[in-house]
């Protein structure tokens, strides 16, 4: 018999409620605790999900002796403390995407992992997702020819502009790269791996925050990706990539639903569709507790050098697009 | 009853052959000669479209009295050139995209019509499209709110690189920028005008002639388009929208069929499609007849000004991207 994992749930807001609702039907997980700053909405949270204990704060849950895994779902510029003091206890910990600001807080938080031997994965859920693992088979298996340009975009237009709100406050580490841009970065490593220069361009609020970023990388031998975010447009997340004999897409419906469309000369197109359970963030909890299982530290899917990777290539962007968070780079 | 305007063919290659077979389904049109520097390329095009004249040299085509209007069908290199001959012989002018290598040149092509007080335009059949022209109005209405966002693309990969074909040969203003990624270029121009700012990356071959490219417009308040062309992707034409409220896509499956979908939040897709006669190359000899007609010297359709705009942008892609036409910018 499977070892059932006790989870705990640190920050229950929006994105914490979609992961408990999926982790919840895994039958190797129990959420045994939740740890909010604010008390009444942990024990909300723990109402409406069944969970035992409800803390008022990040500490009670992290020095928990029950708890054995906590899932952060703090803004992406409380992460890094987040995720230490976790780990500091000797708990295991998958935490949100963008896993912090700038590389050098990543690497800290990996050298912490390291140290407790505790284990630690960005929650990024793409290279799990079945349109993706399946679009990375079609490439490798060459029936598309060479891969030659990824046009990579995430766009939403349903935050109205708050000076305040999460998205838009430098502080939280707002705007559309560390909240939506970095999928498309995401798919362009994924496919195509790190790129040899990179150029972006970026709209910004008065407070410095990117609402719409456009970022070219040049790959060796005329490969190019363009991407593509924004927080003013409806167009949710896709990818097209382009080969020397056709074209695939990449769409989704919400994070449950997701299509794959191949197109190639004098073909009729093929798709490939998912639904619900083969789709969402619960096949990171997944990867954690097989993990786990197997007493490893690092997910070979997600590993720490994907996340590396990922914020280096971040910081550079912004770099490029004049991003900054104040005191974090 | 209308004027049936009596034609002439300069260079009777592919592009020509297209040309004249959707011409002739017009009846206001008469194919009366057809000119090559070649005279057995010439008969054998007479012969193959039954007309009456066929002439050894392009002088002699332009020298015809007989000929009121003449399409040029030369390589990108030789259309200015070709055009002003025509036009100082008196004879209006459909001349084959790239209007010419550069902007120089085009004004020149310009100067002649008008002094000539001929007609001449650019054959860029994009803004006769049923699809173009319906999603202009799609977005002129509003109904996908602001315009933010502009995926431009054109790819084909049936040419074994050969540095002395057209395609690949500088001297004859080779590459994909002229050849295909002008369609991307105006696709941009012609839904967001002039961008305020320009940077291009291409994979360049030892002749300095580009054979994938990436471009970047960055138009005011965050708005961008990026834009590829490649002779190594199978992806054919096509043009992504992103708006506030949806996604609108056009795309075609050769030149005959043309598809528009537009897709908003909470909506089903809507679909359009157009086939054979509404879409052709034949559209824009329609056009010249219709302004011949009319005694107007150039389209409000596909104006001076568009061509003028269209190579002034050419230009400026081509000096960020390190590519050059020897001698001629």
């Amino acid at each position: 018999m499977k070892k059932t994992w006790k989870w705990g749930i640190l920050a229950p807001g929006k994105i914490a409620r979609k992961f408990t609702t999926e982790l919840q039907t895994l039958d190797n997980a129990e959420i045994v605790a939740v740890g909010s700053r604010n008390e009444s909405r942990s024990a909300e949270f723990a109402a409406e999900f069944g969970v035992e204990k409800a803390y008022g704060s990040y500490e009670e849950l992290a020095t928990d002796p029950d708890v054995e895994v906590i899932y952060v779902a703090s803004p992406h510029s409380h992460h890094a403390e987040h995720a230490i003091m976790c780990m500091n206890q000797g708990k295991h910990v998958l935490c949100e995407k963008a896993l912090s600001l700038n590389l050098k807080e990543v690497i800290e938080m990996f050298e912490v992992a390291r140290k407790n031997n505790v284990f630690l994965m960005e929650a990024f859920v793409t290279p799990f997702q079945p349109s993706y693992r399946k679009a990375k088979e079609i490439i490798e298996s060459g029936e598309l020819g060479k891969l030659q340009y990824l046009h990579g975009w995430f766009g939403f237009n349903s935050a109205p502009y708050d000076p305040q709100g999460r998205l838009f406050n430098p502080e939280l580490g707002g705007g559309s790269l560390l909240d939506i841009g970095l999928y498309a970065v995401f798919d362009a490593l994924w496919f195509l791996g790190s790129p040899k220069d990179i150029s972006a361009s970026a709209a910004l609020t008065e407070r410095g925050i990117d609402t719409s970023l456009t970022m070219r990388f040049d790959y060796p031998e005329g490969v190019f990706a363009s991407l593509y975010s924004s927080f003013y447009t409806a167009s949710g997340p896709g990818c097209d990539i382009f080969c020397e004999k056709g074209v695939l897409r990449i769409t989704r419906r919400g994070i449950l639903h997701q299509q794959l469309e191949t197109r190639s000369r004098g073909t009729d197109p093929v798709r490939y569709t998912w639904e619900g359970d083969e789709c969402g963030m619960k096949l990171e909890a997944v990867e954690v507790m097989k993990c786990l299982d197997e007493g490893k530290m690092e997910s070979e899917v997600m590993p720490y050098s994907r996340s590396f990777e990922l914020m280096k290539t971040l910081d550079s962007i912004r770099e490029h697009a004049g991003i900054h968070y104040p005191g974090r780079g």
